[in-house]
């Protein structure tokens, strides 16, 4: 069987200007990165803005097991599925991150005969966006650390800084430091923190700003720190806002490259989704809805952390309304959470799968109660059976859900044409009421405890000292009207990796609070999540080579 | 008087491709990034391999003052005015680092009329090599730590680690830091330390590997910690060349742009000339002699620094023979060394020209000693006086060294015709009999001597205990034979910025040795130099901002 590389790297791409006409893109809209990746132009939103939205669907999925979901394969091939439907459609992904890459998740470009190629550029280097945003968050810590050193005259309390410095790695030495040892000329000593990008404010920014203007706008607010009589410290106030917004310039612009079928796909900004907001520009997005009748876009994660944030984030503040969810599941995953061991997915196992399913249960309630109409998909796997695809199929129409089989990974689009129909279907025949979760008048507390309890199923949530204080904090600065951006572990439906199914009976921890000023929320951690991962004991970096000019190992 | 950046963004600029074909270079040799920047295809090496060489100039300079000299507007001047020539000259340039151009220095794409565009494109984060180096630099210190975390298979010594991480920023509170605080699952605390990305031994490697097999074996030998029993540790014994390797695939490519006449420049690599060494990568250099007639290369901050190193690291290293030597000075710079003040620079003194012109003078006499023809030129300001210039030109003259004025800065290629009528003069009646100062069989420490009393004019060598230990180490290691890459401070000859002119009575203080030993050099660093630089006071950053979608204040 060919590895996911070896697909990609056989693949015929088309020239990306070939690719870009398809959907009425002219070659002077596009700045070429090589043959087979682009960046869409400034000048393009003004020519296409006035053109009516066409649909717009978000795939998402239940909580992710060691025994692979599909979420991004089942995008990329809804998104072939359609073309050969002949219906416009884009597909709007984020980047992915070079961390996961070299640790243990691998990149993000799909599997089998489902990927958006270059596979490789994707998950490596891609247009230099992380690149830019590490800059740009580097640069604003060194100008908050020059300015404590070169007088401090904001009065900056080094105890009270909140910027951290960031980089596009797993790296767990870097959670925890002491900066600024050694003399005089080497800066004042002081705790800091290092996280990776994709969690950075900036990423954020970037993925919710709707043009440069806004960008420059929202950076400009970031609070990097209070000083010591408690006010907050802005990055304007540094006079970091004008070369911050010079490095991102190029980062804003959104991304184009194909599936192996030659759909178009946008592929822009890459928040995670359990320690950030975990959905791809707004700007992708709005673009792909004026330049295609039916746009396919992707959160982070489970339902309860990327699509959550979709709705009650991105849509809320970005004025979308997504008119259906695709929502993935495997038999696999699906017997995993039924406690299954990885070794034993692939016998037939009825009892665990009646175990399971509660996630997906959890999952598809959750979804409905943002009114949006729900299809359930499996992505198929050699040891599937059918009695299971049966059980489920009933399970979700059941629940008012359609369900379709999608084959895409090992067949393309050509395997998601029943996805398709389903989805096409859904669109012509279901209204989507879509709304947010929760009203932005709810004091933080109420916001924080109805995802928990509504989304996650808890049974309360339980504050740490600090967090409290953080909160009272941020609504009196007049922060409290914000959305709430949970982070927290992807595994489980609560705060516990190790709950997996549909726990219940638990209770929420939140560790910390703070406000992203310029992206416009408020993060609340939960539990122990960390905001910069690990390496695992082997990590997928020791398997990645490039033989005779040739990536070899990355998946 | 426009500023930089305006004449650059007014500036009409040439589709690459077309710029790329004025020398033989097809499309599809090249990998665009955008319309103006674009990288050569490995396979282009293949194709041009076994043509003739050309002529190899150099481009250096006095030491460096406030006051300016200009060495890269010099060399796109002197590039500009071949072309006006009808030469066939390709222009050989590092990349600029984003450290300096948001701190004091600005960037680096030239002055006035004689720059490479785009200018903010290649001073922000071009086509990302900087990046890359970044990201493999500190996937390699992710590795190692982690190797560590999971139970130190290699004995791995936690206060015997020589890799630093690395950021492409001024950032002094970087220098010395501690991680893995925190718990268990945060690592192993330890001392550690960043260097800005142009001091990294990847950046080396990338600028002295002649192909990607060669750059990938370097990778392997990178020694980044030692054991308990003292052994050296090596980036291949962690795993880590392959996905290194992945990283660089692209950065190890040379960039092709334009100059504002559109003569094309190979712009790859940038280590700083002060604590690295300072060359562009050989392989551009390399491409160019095969591409052109006349390659025209630059070596950063003074002669002692950059053309030192380019003499006895790269051409030694690369089996390159420059053919010519041009030497940047300024009346300005040369008072300014005399000991007139910044503010008094514009008013004629030929007593302090007298007293300052002993640095030109130094630095003539070094060059000649590696056998070169050397062309001095002055980059005419307009406060210089017809006194000034004929004092140095007769000054040069007897000396041995051809002498022309050079007015790019305002005038493009055309205000460079004298300096390029005289290269072209010496090209064709002088022989170089370059060879470099040293023999790779002297010890490291007659080495260092050799080039602190004959470069640098220094009465002795005096080192540090520890610096005494790891030469002795480094020999042991089997690594005597390696070249010296001195890491000095750029202003003065000697180890003491304070000291201007051309100092005498001084010693060079060694304070720690350490072996690069994928690059292939003993990195011996001097005085109080630092690795990674701060900002100043008033950073560049200030200044820069985005008006209506365009890039200002960078400079």
């Amino acid at each position: 069987m060919k590895t996911d590389i070896q697909i990609a790297q056989e693949a015929q791409m088309a020239h990306i200007k070939d690719v870009a006409a398809s959907i009425g893109i002219n070659e002077e809209d596009l700045e070429f990165y090589g043959k087979y990746k682009a960046k869409l132009s400034n000048e393009l939103w003004e020519k296409v803005k006035d053109r009516p939205d066409g649909k717009l669907v978000l795939v998402t999925a239940i909580n992710p097991t060691p025994a692979g979901e599909g979420k991004t394969t089942t995008t990329v091939g809804l998104g072939q599925a359609m073309a050969k439907l002949n219906k416009k459609a884009l597909i709007a992904l984020r980047e992915p991150s070079l961390g996961p890459c070299f640790g243990i998740k691998g990149g993000a470009a799909g599997g089998g005969y489902a990927q958006v190629v270059p596979m490789e550029d994707l998950n490596l280097h891609f247009t230099g966006d992380f690149h830019a945003i590490t800059s740009a968050n580097n640069l604003l810590a060194a100008l908050l650390d020059n300015h404590i050193q070169q007088g401090n005259a904001l009065q900056i309390d080094p105890r009270q800084i909140v910027w951290k410095r960031c980089l596009d790695m797993n790296d767990r030495v870097l959670r925890n430091i002491v900066v600024g040892l050694g003399n005089k000329m080497d800066g004042m000593v002081r705790e800091d923190h290092f996280v990776i990008t994709v969690a950075s404010e900036i990423m954020a920014i970037l993925c919710l700003a709707n043009d440069l203007e806004d960008l420059k706008e929202r950076l400009g607010k970031i609070i990097v720190a209070y000083s010591f009589t408690g006010e907050p410290v802005t990055a304007e106030q540094l006079h970091a806002t004008g070369a911050m917004t010079a490095l991102l310039k190029d980062a804003i612009k959104p991304n184009i490259i194909q599936t192996l079928e030659h759909t178009p796909a946008l592929v822009h900004g890459g928040p995670f989704a359990n320690i950030a907001h975990g959905c791809n520009s707004v700007q992708a997005t709005k673009m792909a809805l004026k330049l295609s009748d039916i746009t396919i876009t992707e959160a982070g994660f489970g339902a309860d952390l990327g699509a959550e944030k979709f709705m009650d984030i991105k849509c809320r503040k970005a004025g979308l309304k997504p008119d259906a969810v695709v929502l993935v599941a495997t038999v696999r995953a699906l017997k995993y959470n039924g406690g299954v061991a990885k070794a034993d997915l692939n016998e037939e196992n009825l009892d665990a799968l009646a175990r399971g399913i509660v996630n997906l249960e959890k999952h598809i309630e959750n979804l409905q109660k943002y009114g949006v109409p729900v299809v359930v998909t499996l992505n198929s796997f050699v040891s599937d059976t059918e009695a299971e695809y049966e059980y489920i199929r009933k399970f979700c129409e059941d629940r008012g859900c359609e369900f379709a089989l999608s084959k895409v990974w090992e067949k393309g689009g050509e395997g998601g044409i029943e996805l398709a129909k389903k989805v096409l279907e859904t669109l012509e025949t279901k209204t989507s009421g879509y709304h947010p979760l929760y009203a932005d008048e709810l004091s933080l507390k109420e916001k924080i405890e109805t995802i928990a309890k509504e989304i996650y199923g808890a049974r309360g949530v339980i504050y740490e000292p600090a967090a409290n204080k953080q909160l009272a904090k941020i609504e009196e600065m007049g922060f409290g009207n914000l959305p709430i951006c949970m982070a927290k572990n992807q595994y489980s439906l609560s705060d516990d990796a190790k709950l997996l199914g549909r726990p219940t009976d638990f209770d929420i921890h939140i560790r910390e609070v703070y406000v992203s000023a310029g992206a416009g929320f408020v993060v609340a951690l939960t539990g122990a999540i960390m905001t910069m991962p690990g390496l695992p004991k082997v990590p997928a970096a020791d398997g990645i080579d490039v033989v005779d000019g040739k990536i070899t190992g990355l998946f």
